[in-house]
């Protein structure tokens, strides 16, 4: 009988650990989805069960002496495997980082800041959050701290750490300010272009089922594995699932043909990202995607750069004839292309266009620093998001609930999160510069409405490295050079400036 | 801060093994009704998981002291708590009476079983499947045995107690020996009286649509609560969930209005008794069901009593035609009433009336009961069973599809199984008897589509009393009476003969 190494012992646990995480996006889809209206009570005790027993999986001492043993003979290791074991120390000192009664505390202010936010919008002040805020801010500054210890990190840092593994804030400013050097006036620029002509509305009514009908004739083309995956209908659009069982939703507007559609593709560039990840390591920590800014990434590369394409419009305009009898000039190949890019300046993340959505997440960004070093008090977010505001989106909420107040994360104690969407779009810009360089061929492709070399590009360049390297690292193995906001910004610049 | 007893401590465990059932509920029904066709592998990880969990959480050593120190501080329990440390008890020594080693044998053997029954039946041979069951019945033996010492029961007995908690062989034989006397002539009686006039069939299209309306509206009058539940087709009726989040499915045929429906009514049965469970003790042994006898009682009380009585056609009639617009002659209530309660003889189990179900059921008691005392072999069952029908249904299997091979159970490895469905029939006669007494209202009430009455007596008698006794000790609970075969008798004596 063969021996079972230290590291083998590993791989099976982190097997039970994957079966569990698959079990519990069973169960969250499912309350999204399935679950009668009734039942959250039940579900909420199954949630937190098996949650527990992942996090109690990784803290318990046998696993902590397998990772010392497995460390101790890392030298006979294949490249995957201390990839592996890194991860797998790298999930275990998150997990174990803090002690459960600061988990604890912080998921009891959690919850009661959460109230206070849905309080707050209801009142429309920002003041009946900010104590409690302000409890949360304090909580998961000592979090920060016991993790900055841990990983000798900056605390803001450790935080992001398990947004965009390997990117540290000095590496992120160096991605922003460049950005919010070009944004302001590269917003001014492409509204100017786009005010003559004027941008015909595009309106009508759009039956659920007929856009579903088109969204899966799409994600067909692309590439997604029905017999995998589903497709849904949810309040908001969102992925859930494992590789082998992967789950879409979109949100279908009856009023806009787009709305379900885009929210459809950004779902299934993740879901397409989660199924091409590394086969043999499906069930391992190195085998799993690279974290939200990489998913991100590949959720706008499809959203935003092929979806909002010429080459995308010319194949979707039939499409949408077919699925919809709907022509006229609103509907031409050219207004379609300029509606589906028109730039303007509102003070909502959600409902920003590609140019100022970035403005958006580099005030945040700004914003929560400040807040998690101490040098913002949360009572003064309200006049420092205003200003910001001001300053670098032209406009001041005319509410908190169209500035401080429209999101949630901070109240879910969730620091580090907001950049990883800038970065994913970072990311993507430079992934499609690489893509056009090495496919030439690739708008003709689009336009004929296949996905297949798109599709391969990034399985082989992306999906397929799985979590083997840091984020920095992953896009210059993907696209053979460091990463940089310059092809990001090259890309807006044709798309906003050169080609409008 | 108080201390926490050891039967305490116990509850918090059984709590957690709660919600894992729950959550694999949902991973089940998710596999049926929602999961993607290609994610069975994906899905089978996940459940063979979270079952070795639960099957590992209760043989740690740590559960073993606990129970222990929980029972001699019996004395200060307070009834409910005594009998949820049985309950806990009982739980306990199943899962750790088989040696690991042995019950991955008995799965191994039972998959390859499994892949030979479907042979066998592609074949139409029961020497396909010979061989590996033989070897499954050899291993199950095993497992009787190993359980039987430990508690002190009959192998058989030790095996079915799982499905019928309590009740003994010598219970089962006084049961089952007046039914066998008394069903072949009654078969008899019942099919000549049917004769004259002929029963009209009932024939036409019944869209799935429709079907599944009525089965709403029915289940509504029931109580089934819509918002604590779901109801979706499949191929088969089942019911998956927990208290709080029951799901029940059924199949609609085109051709037939009533497959579906009784289907549904049957699976009602079951839900309203798991949402009928003591809500205290929802998530302790004690608050469970009590097994596979009572939940088929439950079932059958709905679908065969209640569902094909004349005050229940009475009332579904005006149904069946705002639903289908159906009229005509086939369609009276005299007619549907005979036509639900048809009686015929056949090889099926699956397919027969509640007069010959009984009669299949007496035979693979008797046979299987054979087979595991060694008395008769694998090899000589397809002749004992055609030997057994001649003499019991009055027919030959026409092929051993029609035989032997018609039922997965033994397969599977699951003796002890078959009776819980005649007992159950048993027990839903002596709760109708009892209910119509308590109530002599019952058919006025139904006939109104009333059924909150029926409901209120099975939550008091028999859901609210969980697993608190054994299943003879249920029954006199429930009816002041001990469990006999004589109220149903007396039912189907009622009904196939002084009422045709």
């Amino acid at each position: 009988m063969a021996t079972v190494t230290p590291y083998q012992q590993l791989e099976q646990e982190f097997r039970r650990l994957h079966a569990f995480r698959g079990a519990l996006a069973v169960l969250r889809w499912d309350a999204a989805i399935t679950m009668p209206r009734g039942s959250a009570d039940v579900r909420g005790e199954q949630l937190a069960t098996l949650e527990l027993e992942c996090h109690a999986l990784l803290g318990t001492p046998r696993l902590a002496r397998l990772l010392e043993r497995a460390q101790a003979g890392a030298a006979t290791l294949a490249d995957w495997q201390s990839a592996n074991l890194r991860e797998m120390r790298r999930l275990r000192d998150h997990a174990i980082a803090t002690p459960p009664s600061l988990v604890a505390r912080i998921a009891r202010a959690v919850a009661q800041a959460e109230a206070r936010w849905r309080e707050a919008r209801e009142r429309n002040d920002f003041g009946v959050l900010a104590p409690q805020l302000e409890e949360v801010v304090r909580l998961v500054r000592s979090r920060a701290e016991l993790l900055a210890q841990r990983f000798g990190l900056d605390p803001w840092d450790a935080l992001a750490d398990e947004f965009t593994p390997g990117l540290l804030s000095r590496d992120i400013d160096a991605i922003f300010t460049p950005l919010s050097q070009r944004l302001p006036t590269l917003v001014t620029e492409a509204i100017e272009r786009q005010a003559d002509p004027p941008i015909l509305p595009i309106e009508g009514r759009f039956p659920a089922g007929r856009q579903r009908a088109l969204c899966i004739e799409v994600m067909k083309a692309f590439g997604f594995p029905f017999d995998r995956g589903r497709f849904d209908d949810s309040d908001h659009a969102f992925t859930e699932g494992v590789p082998g069982d992967i789950r879409v939703t979109t949100r279908f507007s009856p009023r806009d043909p787009f709305q379900g559609l885009l929210g459809a593709l950004h779902e299934t560039g993740q879901a397409l990202y989660d199924l091409g990840l590394p086969a043999a390591w499906v069930d391992q920590p190195v085998g799993q995607d690279r974290g939200m800014a990489l998913e991100e990434s590949q959720s706008l590369l499809l959203e935003m750069m092929v979806g909002r394409s010429r080459a995308f419009v010319a194949w979707l305009r039939p499409l949408l004839e077919k699925h919809f009898d709907a022509t006229g000039p609103q509907l031409s190949e050219e207004n379609v292309y300029r509606y589906l890019n028109r730039v303007a300046r509102g003070p909502n993340r959600s409902e920003a266009d590609e140019l100022t959505y970035q403005t958006h997440i580099v005030l945040r960004y700004e914003l929560e620093r400040r807040l998690l070093s101490g040098q913002l008090p949360v009572r003064e977010l309200r006049d420092a998001w205003n200003d910001l505001s001001a300053e670098r989106l032209g406009l001041v909420p005319a509410s908190d609930l169209e500035g401080c107040l429209q999101d949630i994360h901070w109240a879910l104690g969730s620091f580090g999160h907001f950049p990883s969407y800038g970065v994913g779009a970072v990311i993507a810009g430079q992934l499609w510069e690489a893509i056009r360089e090495h496919r030439p061929t690739i708008d003709a492709e689009i336009q004929a409405g296949q996905f297949a070399g798109l599709l391969g590009w990034l399985r082989e360049r992306v999906h397929a490295l799985g979590a083997r390297f840091g984020v920095p690292e992953l896009v210059r193995h993907a696209t053979g050079r460091p990463l940089s906001a310059a092809p990001f910004l090259r890309y807006l610049e044709r798309k906003y400036v050169s080609d409008l």
